[in-house]
């Protein structure tokens, strides 16, 4: 075991705070990171503010790791010492299921993955994630950073970016698909870079124009108000894909009303009430409400190479760890553009 | 003009009853069709009492109709007199937009297809359905019922075949698929019909067990009742499509819980409410709630020949035109197995 500075929340909805925990011994199949970057993910502030369910605390939150391998157990084939290295949202699956089998591990019917933090592993261990100096990875859920992408912006791509790059790419975005992303956020700046890279026509509803130069400047063709109801108006029965990345409540049907035949809405944040929808606003053009649950890992080492191909990174705020609690004030004002990012080296 | 003999909803709710309404002539691309059986569609008695929008009376229903070629106008290349043919839901349709151009007439987009009664053909004229001696329709819109198939069980496969044929051919039923179908009803015995001719494992999910030997005769290799709560523990994450027959609200999230990974959830009726569903329920699975609008002309003819081919009709009763009012109570106390189908002669 070895001791490793992190900051945790050391209850529900308490402060973070800086403390020490334990990391396993480097076992045959594992990698020791030095992690570099970690993001800050808006669901690492549900979690540590029990939102969602019970917590595991102390919590150290963190699914966006970017980082160097210092240590590699006897038995890695895949990564050697100074390899520059991501991990995301989780950190072991049961690996047997035909899901884990095809590399859709945040499918795994055995039991679902073991997510990298506020989790137990398969020892019944607590997990802890990046807000910490140093994380002990099986080297199957480790991906590797390609050089001439930045460390600290590719950070966020571990859950930002393969969670808005997966149904892109489920959903056959590419030239001549017309692409809505929903929320100028976190994930939605990754996906509006991502649907433009990929080559499609991307328009960002949002509810304000505050953000419209930014989303232009990201790769956007579009900019809509939603809070202005010419803009369902307008735009009824446009997109091939809506990727709406907004936890909060919204009028499905009419973001349903936007699709063309056969378009998807798919859903990545996930808001605690019901969705109320009316199958009629689906009907007329053989329309999908549907969802999607980050992404494998063999589609993360993809994103990640696509990304490093395309120039796409994250736009981060570096902050110190000292400025954590902070951060989660401003993320939840919506006060940030577009990632906080902690540099590690201030933990 | 042809005067010909018609059974009529005078007004909305009102008692259908004989009248006489006239056919145009046959143009150059028009086919005169004998009409020799028309079956009783739900959505006919939702309209005759005006239960979706504002009907056009007097109200002659009818969308499920097969009969014989009489007369052909001197452009008409595919059908010629003495042949055995149908007409659905639609009789024209913009036929230039895309959709219309890729045979999905019932998504045109431009203006939508001409229904087959209660609405206004280019001219501006009423459209009258099949509860009538003849009709004039043009051969773009006239299927063949191929040489095998009764026109008497064939006439239900204009409306309830296609509507259940699509989407299972949409989702990519076939053997090693699962399909569920909820309600055993008009459209879904001939969903679990066409299911099984497509080698899925077919499951009906009904209020009860009722008409368990029913659905196992039709087909079905399982048979649930879904007011048993514990049907939905035991089938959770099963099924590839569920097709749901059922118009009538239901727990959208319960049924949700039982698609496996990227399944779908098709609806075929349409509650005139809203509907209420957990995004939580589709997250698991990359799940995706679904519609599915008829089908097009193309694929209409490709069922008829898949049906002839497989020797799937639909399960009916045949009625004379004096007892439509009679059988539009035993549609709506669920009393009829499966399709009521009138015999032209008898208008």
């Amino acid at each position: 075991m070895t001791t490793v500075a992190a900051y945790a929340a050391p209850a529900p909805k308490a402060p973070l705070e800086r403390t020490t925990i334990e990391r396993r011994p480097v076992g045959d199949h594992d990698v020791l990171i030095d992690i570099k970057f970690a993001g800050i993910c808006h669901s690492d502030i549900h979690q540590a503010r029990d939102g969602w369910s019970e917590g595991i605390f102390p919590m150290v939150p963190g699914h966006e790791i970017a980082g160097v391998v210092t240590e590699v157990g006897p038995e890695v084939t895949k990564f050697s010492v100074g390899d520059r290295v991501g991990v995301g949202c989780m950190v072991d699956s049961c690996r047997e299921c035909d899901n884990c089998k095809a590399g859709l591990e945040p499918y795994c019917t055995g039991g679902g993955p073991v997510l990298t933090y506020n989790d137990k592993d398969k020892e019944g261990e607590p997990t802890y994630g990046g807000y910490s100096e140093q994380i002990v990875v099986g080297e199957d859920f480790v991906v590797r950073i390609p050089d001439g992408l930045g460390l600290d912006v590719a950070a966020p791509l571990l859950c930002a970016g393969i969670t808005t790059y997966s149904p892109l790419r489920h959903w056959g975005v590419g030239p001549g698909k017309k692409v809505a992303v929903v929320g100028l956020g976190g994930l939605g700046h990754v996906g509006v870079k991502l649907a433009h890279a990929m080559g499609a026509e991307v328009t960002v509803l949002s509810q304000s124009l505050r953000k419209k130069d930014d989303g232009l400047r990201l790769g956007a063709d579009h900019y809509y108000a939603t809070s202005d109801p010419e803009t369902f108006e307008k735009l009824a029965g446009t997109f091939d894909v809506i990727l709406n990345t907004v936890s909060a409540p919204l009028d499905f049907a009419a973001y349903m009303s936007l699709l063309r035949l056969d378009g998807a809405m798919v859903n990545v944040g996930l808001p605690e009430e019901p969705v109320q929808v009316t199958l009629q606003s689906i009907f007329g053009n053989r329309r999908n409400l549907t969802t999607s649950n980050i992404g494998g890992i063999p589609e993360t080492q993809e994103m990640l190479d696509f990304c490093a191909e395309h120039g796409v990174g994250a736009e981060i705020e570096l902050i110190g760890a000292g400025e954590i609690n902070d951060a989660y004030e401003r993320v939840t004002a919506s006060d940030v553009r577009y990632r906080f990012v902690i540099d590690a080296a201030t933990i």
